[in-house]
This record gives C-alpha cells, structure tokens and sequence, in this order.
C-alpha cells in the first residue's frame, strides 16, 4: 500500500507541490489536497485588474481549476477546511464547515472528521491585516486575499457606492486606489507614514504621491486610522485623528500575515508576521516529515540571512517545487535536487502611468544589517532621449561602502523602467560589486535604452560617491 | 609645459575618452581630438529612426555637439582626418581634404601636416563591408555609418524612389527595411542564409522571416547578390542568381569592419575584422602610450576569451571611460581604477512588433568553444496571460551539460519581451548555472510577468533536458 502526503491549501505554493508530487510518485501513493475554498491555483494578484474591469472574471484568474487538477490525479477536496494538525499521531482535523464568503458552495455541514498523513505539506497562504480597531466589523470594510475577497468588493462598487476609503498605500493599496478611480468613485487613500509605499525610500515614495495627486486620489499621510464610523452595521466612515472621511466602501491595504494559526497551535515554529520557520528544503524546522511553502512561511534573505515574511506568488511557486523535490525524494530513496535559496526582496507594481520596482535592501535595512550604505539617485529617459516614446525614469541605488558590493535598487519610472530591476536582483544574487555593474553587457539600441543604460548610470554615480 | 593627448575620431569612444580625460587632467595638458567629419558623440544607431521620420532631424542624434565639446576645453578639430601614425617619431599626419558626402563643410584644402602627441587614443571606428561586387561604386548605393551616410539615403529616398533592396538581415537591414516600409517603399531584403538575422538561431530566425512577411516586406533568403545592374551610374537593380531585382536605392546591411587601415600601416597589431588587439586597460598590446576604443577594437568574449569584433556604442563608451582612466592614472601616477572585462554579446533590436535580443553563445558557437551545448525553447506570454495586452514571446536557452552553467539566451517576443535578456547577460557575466537562475528572484506582478517570469520558464526547461 502506498502512502498519503497530504497538502493543506490549494493556491500557488501547494499546488505547485502536488501536482508536481503527482508527476514524480508512483500511482500508489496518494496526494490529496484540502482547500477551503472552491478555488485552486490562482493568482490573488489579479485581483485589482479584475475591480478595475480589466480582466472579466474570477475564472480568468485560475491557472488551474480543481477539475483540471483532478484530472492529473490529485485527490482535491474544496470546501475542506484543515482546523487542527495532530503533530504525533500524523493526523488532521478537517472540517467542510465553510466560512462565510465563499460562493458556489452548498450548505456547510458541521461533520468534523480527521485524516491520517504520511508526509503534510503546510500552504495555508496569509491574510489581511485587520487591525483592532472601533467599527473594523462593519459591513463594507474588505480586505483582500482570496477570490471570494474580490467578489465581495466587486459586489458592494456595485451598490450605491460614491466613496472609498483605502487604508494602507501598499502595492495592494494602491493598486486598489487606481482601480476604484478607474471605475469613477471619489477614492481616498490613508497612509500612516509621511509618504505612500513605504518600501520605496521617501524620495521616490515623494513620486507616488505626486502621481496619486495627478490622479485625483486623496492622499492623507502622516495619519493613523483610529477606528470606523458605522450606520446600522454598515461603514459610513473611517475615523483619523479628529476627522471622520466619509465612505461608502473601506478596503484594507494593511498587508497581510501569514495564516499559521493550526501551524502553531500543532507547536510548529513560527517567526516574522506569524510565517513557519523552514529549512532550505522547505522541510519545518525541527519536524521530520513536514514541509512548509508560500505565504505561510518565512524566508531567509540572501544578502543579511535575517528570515522575513514575503507573501508573493511567485516565492509560493518556487516553495512548492522546492518541497515536491525533497518529499518525493525521501519517499523514492533519492537525493533531493532543490534548495530554495532565499530572496532579495524583488518587488514590482504598475501605478497609473508608473512602473514601480525595488529589490535588495533600503537605506536603513542597510544600515540595520550593518551595512554602511551610500546612496545614489539618477534620473534619465527610458529609451534614447531622441525617440519620441522617451518617458522618464529615476533609479537609486545603494551600495555598501566598504566592499562596494551592490545592496539594493529601486526604480520608478515610465514604459520600459520597472523590469530593469531584475538585473540589480541577479547582480545582487551574484554578489557583484557596484564596479561590476557598471561593465555589465545590457542591451543597448535606441528604442530599449540610452547607450548608457539606466542601471549603469546609476551603478556610474553610486561608484563616483564610492571614491 | 603640459603633455599632449591625441584622440583620433570624435564619436563615441574617441569623445567618452576626451570628456574624461579633459575632467581629470590638468588644464596644461591638452586633450586633442580630431574627427573627419563636422559632428561628434552622435548615435549612428539611430539612423533608421530618423529615415523612417520618428526622429526630425540629425541634430536630435547628436549627444554633444563639436561647440559643446570645445566649451568644455577640448581641443576638437572637426573635419580634419588622420592619414598616418608614426609611432616611432610620436607623430600622426593629419589631412583636412575632407572625404565626399561631408555636408557644411567648405572646399578641402589638401595640405597635409603632421602633430605630435605624448599619448595617441585611436578611436577611428567602423566602415561599412562593401563587397567587391559588380557596379558596387554605382549611385544610390549606401552603407549606413555616418549621419552624413544617413543623411545621403534620406536624400537619395526623397527622389523618385519606388524600390528599395536591402542587402543582409542583420540589425541595420531590419532597421532600415522596416523604416523603408514605413515610408511606403516597395522593400525586398537578400540574406545569404536560409533565415534572416543570423545572430539568432534559425528557429527564432523563423519568426522574424514571418513578420517580414506580415509587413510586406519581400524576402529573399538563400541567395547571394552578385552584382549591381547600374544606368549612367545609378543603381538599377541587384543581381542575385539568374534574377535582377529592381532597385532605385540599395541599402548594405553587411556589418561593418574596424576602420584600422592606418593602424595596420604603422604596425599595430589588429585582429578579426581588422579590430586593434587591445589589453584589459585598452592599451594597444605590445605599444607604450598608445590606447584605442570602440568600433575599431576587438573585444574579449568573457565566456570564451576569445577576441571578436562587436561595433556598438555601449562598448565604445565603457572603452572610452576606460581608457581615460589609464591614460590619467599613468599621466598623474596614479593606479588606474577601472579594467573593460569584456562582453557577453548581448544585442538587442525592435523590428515590427517584435522584440528581438541575444545574450552569450548560440548553439553552434558554444559547440566551437568546446562546450555540449542542451538548447531548450519555450513559449509563455510577456506579462499574466490574463490581461488584455498580454503578448507572445519565446525564450531560447542555452547550457553547458556537464557543468550546467547558463551559456546564452535569445528572446523574441512582443513588448515587453526584449530587455529580459539583460538578466541572461548579468547571469552568464556571474558564472551562474541554469539552477541558480530558476531560483532567481525576479520582478512579478500581473503587468509585467506571469508568476513564472519567462526567464525561469525557460531555465526550468533547461533543466528539465539536464536531469
């Protein structure tokens, strides 16, 4: 008889493993899937494209939808939700009594059963932040996660809805702010530092704002949300310092936290933001025979090997190739081929007419990792000046001073400015210093970069302050 | 009394050179540069932009105008060529017997002088390859180097014009066969080879040969010309075959070679196409006092050390800093700061709706260099296949088998396809396998990746073919 590896959560990271399991194991063995919604595989990242209008529906965002998954032979239970882990018996508790929020599925039933695993794999993903606040149970305050999330907001800017307060000026914040703009409602935006995308240095935050302005998204810095005004149980207002901003809808771009509650509970170890602590196999530190892959766990960063919490797709899918590798490989008596390495903190997202990246570290994680940054900020044209689709781009960069190695890149610019990120990412990942930048072989041709390309320029100006 | 530094040729590398030699030296030297023609530091890759007419006017080419160099205390003498060096006698023989096609300039005078120089910089650059064909010396027959080149096939376009041949697929023939099109020319491209743009792999060759087609452009692969059909001197056709193909203008896209012919004569050692052999500091090997940069120089491969000639503005540039570097350390007694490590080929082109770029080794030259190439090709789309202006691309990748490292990359793709390239090129310049670039953090957000960047699509196939 085969053995059972059992997979908590069907989005990105625990897909990515099972169906990558299903591939490698032998028909015996059992991979089943419990996810609590009736969703799989999809991208929670769409989720703002998807209220703006430009994509048309949830289904749009699926990747992989459950049947195709059972098609491949994964056991996948929806509508199941894992509510204990059972550490020494190897044991879940699950339970189909569905929370509310999730479409398409039939009345809950209560019946708590549980299911024995030989290998679990955690992928729990993570959750908004909602902080507790007067009022934060009101109708009409979203966060958003999963695609139920998405309905739901779409649902309620389909009602009598002229203004929308957003909490938070995050990627998702923001991505948010533009999509309600788009549709036509009055937005707000309400930021508790004094300039918006706090992952960006203030300079470049400085740009956002300016770009929200010319946007006609109010912008309220400096300010702390103290609690919700509501009527009959539904929001009418989002309280700050002595003010009530008037709202119709509230979406909560706080960020989010990872979903570890049955994790630590079963004593599993947790770190930043409540993320599972893994090994460089994604195996859970301390326990054999349980992995851990996406939202849900924390990841070392390459540069200062300090574990952070960072919930994106695309470290989810990595995760869960990572965990499929090193489970089928104990299962199958092989030696594991995958290590997940760590990140650089890579982040990019689109604000109206900006593309907005970053990646490594700010000025002051530098300088908390004990770094002694320098820091250098150009500002140039996107392709060669002369052609007539030019916009305009600025790039900082810093470095550490010392060893004039590369620790971090950020960009915020027109067309063509965001993806140049990924090659402060690569250098980073290879250790390279400022001066290596500086000689790398990027593509040049007028209508891709100036002869200088942006991030030489800047490796040119951060290497200037160096000597 | 100060020393003399003598810069042959105004562009690129000769003027990058002058600009920062004249910023560290002491105003009692003089940083001399002569340039044949009457424009400086312009962008030769620019050309076909400003014949198709998205560019006004040759001036928006330019950089940094001859009056802009000599404010900031450069000795730059226009129109004024260098016939001779003579090494031993430190001394190059200078002519201002202007070659044709040089507009704004007045009647030549012939005389002939010679000026010594402390430390000589060849900056001299390419020329055009005009094959010793049948009626090649005929009218309306171009190669495309100079402004005053570009300037000649805009007024060559602007008489009764209604075909045009353009002679090879490489960058400058699909620029200059797209910019013909776009001004309405019937336009026919001969390639020698089976596929256009043979710096790709024939596959992806393919696809430009599709989209050539898709513009009308008519394309004639496989065929070699032979020779030129003239009428009282101007070209009336091509020959190719047992065929003439009409033409009022022909168009040389056949590369360029180094413009070294003096070089050659005062006995520097030259290499492929006549590019000057240089040493890491870009001095001229086995030469005290003598350096050269740019198109006229031939370059290290980092992957292969081997030499090869790859004219482009990017290279110039980097040479030039560099050689103002050595030539101030060794002026001042200082060490010099910077080394050129060499390239990786990385190249990049816009050509209809398609992006178009190459980083490192193709198959065949990795296979010359003694490596076992594996070639893996995927198809994915440029950003989230789900929003509307989601495009095609195809990554082609290229690694060594026994040790696994990434040996290079081609793309071809709608927007946002081209620039990935430059995380292949800072890859391959890291040594990294095709492992290590799977794990790479790379920017994704719906708008510019799906959650596997097409990079890592591409190094997960790789992969897959190794295990």
């Amino acid at each position: 008889m085969g053995s059972r590896v059992l997979v908590i959560g069907g989005d990105a990271g625990g897909m990515s493993a099972a169906a990558e399991l299903r591939r490698r194991l032998p028909e015996s063995d059992e991979v089943v899937v419990l996810e609590r919604t009736e969703r799989t595989s999809y991208s929670a990242c769409g989720i703002p494209y998807w209220v703006a209008g430009e994509v048309d529906s949830a289904d749009d965002l699926v990747s992989r939808s459950p049947a195709e998954h059972r098609e491949r032979g994964i056991d996948l239970r929806t509508g199941t939700e894992a509510t204990a882990i059972d550490v020494d018996a190897g044991e879940v508790t699950i339970c189909r009594a569905i929370p509310a929020g999730v479409p398409g599925h039939g009345p809950p039933d209560d019946t708590e059963e549980t299911m024995g695993y030989d290998r679990l794999v955690i992928a729990t993903g993570a959750e908004p932040v909602r902080p507790d606040l007067p009022g934060i149970d009101g109708e009409g305050i979203f966060g958003i996660q999963t695609l139920a999330d998405g309905q739901e907001v779409i649902d309620a800017l389909a009602q009598k809805v002229e203004r929308v307060v957003v909490v938070g000026s995050g990627y998702v914040g923001l991505e948010m702010a533009e999509a309600c703009t788009l549709r036509g409602f009055d937005t707000t935006v309400v930021e508790q530092r004094e300039t918006p995308l706090s992952i960006l240095e203030p300079a470049l935050g400085e740009k956002i704002a300016s770009a929200m302005r010319g946007m006609d998204i109010t912008l309220r810095t400096g300010t702390s949300v103290t609690g919700f005004a509501l009527d009959d149980g539904h929001v009418t207002g989002v309280e700050i310092a002595d003010e009530t901003l008037p709202a119709d809808v509230v979406i909560l771009g706080l960020g989010v936290v990872a979903r570890t509650e049955i994790a630590q509970k079963a004593g599993l170890p947790t770190g930043a933001k409540g993320g599972i602590i893994v090994d460089s196999t994604q195996r859970v530190t301390g326990f054999d025979g349980i992995w851990a892959a996406g939202d849900c766990v924390v990841t070392r960063d390459r540069i200062t090997d300090e574990l952070i919490h960072v919930p994106l797709g695309t470290h989810a899918n990595k995760q869960g190739i990572v965990v499929a590798d090193a489970v089928a490989a104990e299962m199958l008596g092989e030696e594991p081929r995958l290590e997940f390495p760590g990140i650089v903190q890579t982040a990019i997202t689109k604000f109206c007419n900006l593309e907005i990246s970053r990646t490594g570290l700010g000025e002051q994680q530098a300088r908390d990792a004990g770094f002694d940054p320098v820091v250098a900020s150009i500002d140039t044209t996107t392709i060669a000046g002369y052609l007539p689709d030019a916009g305009d781009l600025t790039v900082l960069m810093i470095a550490d001073r010392p060893t004039r190695r590369l620790l971090g890149t950020q960009i915020v610019g027109n067309r063509n400015a965001g993806l140049r990120i990924d090659v402060a990412a690569t250098a980073i990942t290879a250790g390279m210093t400022v001066d290596d930048v500086v000689m790398l072989d990027l593509a040049y041709a007028p209508p891709f970069a100036s002869v200088w390309s942006p991030l030489l320029v800047a490796a040119r100006a951060t290497v200037k302050l160096l000597n």
